[in-house]
Order: C-alpha cells, then sequence, then structure tokens
C-alpha cells in the first residue's frame, strides 16, 4: 500500500492534497441546492457533503465555508430560510457540475446552464426539474467549525418528492432506480448498483 | 411524483420513516470506525456519515448519538483519541454490516466477524486488514447538535493507506478500482461505476 503520514501531507502540492483528501473519505451524495436571494435571483450549487443528521425531527447538515464559495448559498438561506435539495442524475452531470463556475450573485446558475426551474406549492425557492428526489427544507441553526472555519449547517426537512417508482414498500428510496449519481473527490461522478438490502431482522447474535 | 409534506413524515410509522429519511439525502460512505479501549478490547463499527470537513488542514467527521449506538466507539475515541477508519469493499459487506449488531463492550467485533485487525507502526487502533483505504485519525473537537441530541466529531487526518492502484498521478483516489462500496439509506448496499471525471479546468464561463 502506499503510505502518506501527517508531514507527507503537509508538505504536498496543493492540487495533489485536494484531490486526496477529498476523495479518501469514501463517496459522497451528488446534489445541487437551490435558493432566491431577496432580490429574486435563482441561485443553483452543487455540494457534495449533505449528511443524514437524524429521522425523528427529519434533519440533514452540510458544510460550507462561509468566507469562500459559494457565498451566494449561505447569504440567500440565510435571508430567506428555505432552500431545495434536489438530487443529480447521470443525466444532469455536466449541467450540475457547471454550477460550481463562480458566476457573480446577478446571474442564475439556471441561465448559465440546461438545468430547467421547477416551483411547488408552497415554496419561494425553485427546485430542479426531473431531479428524481426534490427536498424542501429550512434553515434550522449553523455550527462554526473552527478547526478550519467552515459551517455545519442544520436544515429540517420540511417537504420530499420522490420518483414514484423509486420509493419502496418500506419507504426505501432505491436511488439506483432514479439514476442517481454518487461523488468520488472533488470531479468525479460514478453510477452506483444495487449489491445487496441487509434487514435488520437478518443481523442476528452470532 | 408522490410527496411527503412535513405532517406526512410526523405521523409515519417509525420504519417507514427510518428507511426513507435515511434514503432520502442521497449516496453514503461506507466506513469502518476502529477504536481500542482502556481496557485492550476492540471495537469496529459500521458508519455511514463520514464526510470530508477540509483538505487543508486535513480534517473529516462524522455524527453519532452519543447515548445510544455506538458508544464503544465514542468512549474509546475519548479515551484513547486515536481512531482508524476502513473503506468497505463488495466483498466485506456482510461482515462488516453484521458489526451494526449490538455486542456489549467486553466483545471485539473481530470476534466476531471475519474481518482480521491489522496493525500498522505508530498505532495502538486496530485497522481492517484488505480495506483499500486506511485512514488513521485523532479526535481534535466535537459539537453537540442540540436540534436532536447528537454530536460531529472532527478528527484529523494523521495517515492514509492505500492500495496502490487506486492512487492516480493527481492525488486522486479512484475508489472503484479497490471495490469500495457505498450505503443507500439504512442497509443497503452499492457498487459504483465512474462515469466521469470533470477537471476544474474544463469548467469555464458561459
Amino acid at each position: 500500500m502506499v503510505n502518506f503520514n501527517k508531514n507527507d501531507i503537509n508538505d504536498m502540492d496543493k492540487v495533489f492534497r485536494l484531490n486526496l483528501i477529498n476523495s479518501c473519505t469514501g463517496y459522497k451524495s451528488a446534489n445541487l441546492i437551490g435558493t432566491i436571494s431577496n432580490e429574486g435571483i435563482n441561485n443553483l450549487a452543487v455540494f457534495s457533503s449533505i449528511t443524514h443528521l437524524g429521522s425523528n425531527p427529519s434533519l440533514l447538515g452540510f458544510i460550507l465555508r462561509p468566507t469562500v464559495v459559494p457565498r451566494d448559498t449561505y447569504k440567500n438561506i440565510k435571508d430567506r430560510t428555505e432552500f431545495s435539495i434536489n438530487h443529480i442524475t447521470i443525466s444532469q452531470i455536466d449541467e450540475a457540475h457547471h454550477t460550481s463556475y463562480k458566476y457573480n450573485s446577478k446571474i442564475s446558475e439556471f441561465d448559465k446552464t440546461k438545468l430547467i426551474e421547477e416551483y411547488k406549492k408552497n415554496w419561494n425557492v425553485p427546485f430542479v426539474k426531473d431531479s428524481p428526489v426534490q427536498i424542501g427544507c429550512k434553515y434550522l441553526n449553523e455550527y462554526f467549525i473552527k478547526e478550519n472555519d467552515t459551517l455545519l449547517i442544520v436544515g429540517s426537512i420540511e417537504e420530499i418528492f420522490i420518483k414514484e417508482k423509486m420509493l419502496k414498500k418500506d419507504g426505501f428510496i432505491k436511488l439506483e432506480d432514479g439514476d442517481v449519481t454518487t461523488i468520488n473527490g472533488l470531479d468525479s461522478y460514478a453510477n452506483p448498483k444495487l449489491i445487496k438490502r441487509i434487514p435488520y431482522s437478518s443481523v442476528k447474535k452470532r
């Protein structure tokens, strides 16, 4: 095996370290966060840090660097509370990833990509049309992570929209049935195929 | 699309909600955390919440419920500082998932599964043999998430071991080349195939 210790990591070329550390924790969720500014301009940004926090209450979290990119997402969420989370499908990869380009805040990423806004009853923020899982969220809190000046944003899951064929009888959303992708590292998208489910009841004492 | 609002989610059968909310945020990382107790007993537990926090300094985080399972992992990390993170491969799925069974803290999950301890120079905690990406970490801090009484554990990445053929020239770890899995929901494991990388330089203003 190849081996890098702390000194090796500290001394690395910046791009090499970015690629290595971003891919060493495993596969990540592939989502677009949709927001709207006080001026009424939509924003869409790709995120790979959205994480399940708990089911009851239904909460999720994601990490951002408030002083760096994507500051539009943060400002809009703080101003307006609402945000949408939209899973990225195989056919959306190129357009979704293009939202990482740093357009100024007067420009909507929907105007610079082929992704299309979808509006939902009771929601002001845009969702992404044809995203097979869409979640309407509200900002609840943020935690400043002093070790690297990032923020954990905590949001409540207020409403979920799921492509019908993905939803199984017991509530399981089979992501593969919506062609949902996963992110490896900074810039790579992969297509997972389900190997197996292991029901809780089958995990028995040995 | 199927649609669940906040009231629907609150009124759901508990298992249905667990499955739904655990699978609605997208694919998750599939890892085993290895620790050792003050009494010298190894512990191994499956986690799907390990998230990249930053590259410089190199940090990761994960979520746990200190008052519920897996409390051995938390106690050992607090007592001993060190922990290992080990990616779960296709052939390790059944044994890795079995670590979710709640054995008492005197029992090592290595004795109840076919997973084998691997010891590394300068580390007291066990790693998982044949895991193609292994990370030696140290506890740095924890943040109590008051919205649902969970903890975000922040750890520093101190040393990384990677199966040689997975590491590309620019630092990218191609997880597929190590048969690394991803988790969908509570109990499902999937095998991703890389679709494409989109280099930073190719994301140009439109």
